[in-house]
């Protein structure tokens, strides 16, 4: 399963000139020892999310050029689009996902932040896991105002970012780089289509409603199907398992006498998040990740 | 996680001087692609197993070499231990870990039998899933009689070797070489102390017993812990999952009024049992193991 493996998941403020996107993520192809593993666009939110991994020196290379080459694309000054952000890259974060901890993930982030800050004289906010200031561990806080906000704010002095200048850089804004761990989209289906039920448990469960920590939930109605769903970020899956949130919405879920028919999840997940599942459910004792024949590959 | 995995666990007849088994394991370091997962000895059956893992290429060729040198060093007309055994290099199952299928892992076995019975005038019987003839698919059958038994009985029509002489070697016997799943050592550990719960729970669950198929079972006591337990094996994963076993204990203890308090896995496991597990704890819809995010850096 490979020696060391970082995730980096940069956000751009283009969705729209496909060409744009296409030639921003081409810098990360052409990064040795980095892969590719999507790039998405939005049309409305005029923004990208560019996903790729590697080993650390690998994705900061891959981070850097990739900045670098949006920096030189995009034009904030011309730039609109429903999504909240500061620049031209907007966000840029490292996720650990495998032989790396997300010390090492902060490191990277403020690395890359000083190099970023010298070399393309941009403002850098450090958020989430790197950041410096606790207010500044969550995006809307550093995002405040936006881009043509900020043009004013960065000079107020809880405003000045970690590296570079304090002022927005004239085209390509400032930006954020941090850590996080690794998010899994999970979503319960209910066995019913009653949508109350769903935004009901979602309200309860959720870390915001007094239920779990690191969970965020959202009840949906899926249209198709008739069916109504727990919708669940998982934002740190090592404290708070899948297991744990699976468990509370079929528990909250019993008192409308509503079963759990079927769970998802959407896009990627580590593949620890289901070794842990397995563990809880076999109630394994002693089991050590050591035991697993593909960990023993790259020894 | 890798591109191709086939393990190979030859068991060769010498587990007493452990200079030669050392010897003879390392033919396996020196290949390059195939990495030495482990080596026990046991002095009582007179026999070691060696385990290795790697591509086809590599570990068709790791074999190759080890097989030699377990016929150099090893003569059995000295042998003597408490595990039945036809030759030198006793048996050398190939396994399908990823990547590879098992018909691969029957080629592989047919053109290693076909080199040793021609390079080292060995006669070579096919077993498991490479087995030509359905009695030889498990291994007492071909060892009937064992190595002393087979100078006589390899004349006989019945016992005649797939590859090579019907005649066994002077000094190495023959050998078994076959294709089969990965094993999984899977044990729940009962909240009793009535070791006979235990057996009869064994007795019911194992495909012998009118129970699950691919699963082999024993009722054990741990005498530190002063706990029964539902000793299994599981010889294929795939149909038979873990939880599978683990809800069939856990139903049929019930009618003792036992509990299950905790498993163990011993050894190694195949990623994929325990993936497969939470995938039916979760009750997942359309998950895909490319959504493995591991899985994605060697495509």
């Amino acid at each position: 399963m490979g020696k060391q493996i970082v995730e980096c998941v940069p956000n751009v403020s283009e969705g729209r000139r496909l060409e744009v996107v296409e030639e921003i993520a081409s810098v990360v192809k052409a990064t040795s020892g980095v892969t590719l593993l999507g790039c998405s666009s939005d049309a409305d939110h005029n923004r990208s999310v560019i996903t790729f991994i590697g080993d650390s020196e690998g994705v900061k290379d891959a981070a850097h050029r990739l900045i670098e080459r949006a920096v030189a694309l995009i034009n904030m000054e011309e730039h609109q689009g429903s999504h909240p952000r500061i620049g031209a890259c907007d966000v840029v974060p490292f996720v650990p996902i495998r032989g790396v901890t997300m010390a090492e993930c902060v490191a990277l982030a403020k690395e890359l932040g000083a190099k970023v800050a010298s070399g393309l004289n941009l403002p850098v906010y450090l958020y989430g896991e790197a950041a410096t200031i606790s207010e500044r561990k969550s995006l809307p806080t550093i995002r405040h105002g936006q881009y043509e906000g900020l043009k004013e704010a960065i000079k107020h002095p809880g405003r000045t970012p970690d590296f570079g200048p304090a002022k927005v850089h004239p085209t390509a804004g400032a930006i954020a780089i941090g850590a996080r761990m690794p998010l899994i989209a999970f979503n319960v289906n209910l066995g019913t289509s009653d949508v109350n039920i769903a935004k009901k448990i979602a309200r309860v469960i959720r870390e915001a409603g007094g239920g779990l920590k690191n969970v965020m939930a959202m009840g949906v109605m899926l249209e198709e199907r008739n069916v109504a769903q727990v919708s669940m970020n998982m934002v740190n899956f090592v404290q708070t398992p899948l297991y744990r949130s699976y468990e509370m919405v079929k528990m909250e879920a019993k008192r409308y006498g509503v079963p759990v028919i079927g769970c998802e999840i959407v896009g990627l997940t580590p593949v620890d998040a289901l070794i842990d599942v397995a563990e809880h459910y076999l109630q394994l004792e002693g089991f050590s990740k050591e035991q697993i024949l593909e960990n023993r590959l790259y020894e």
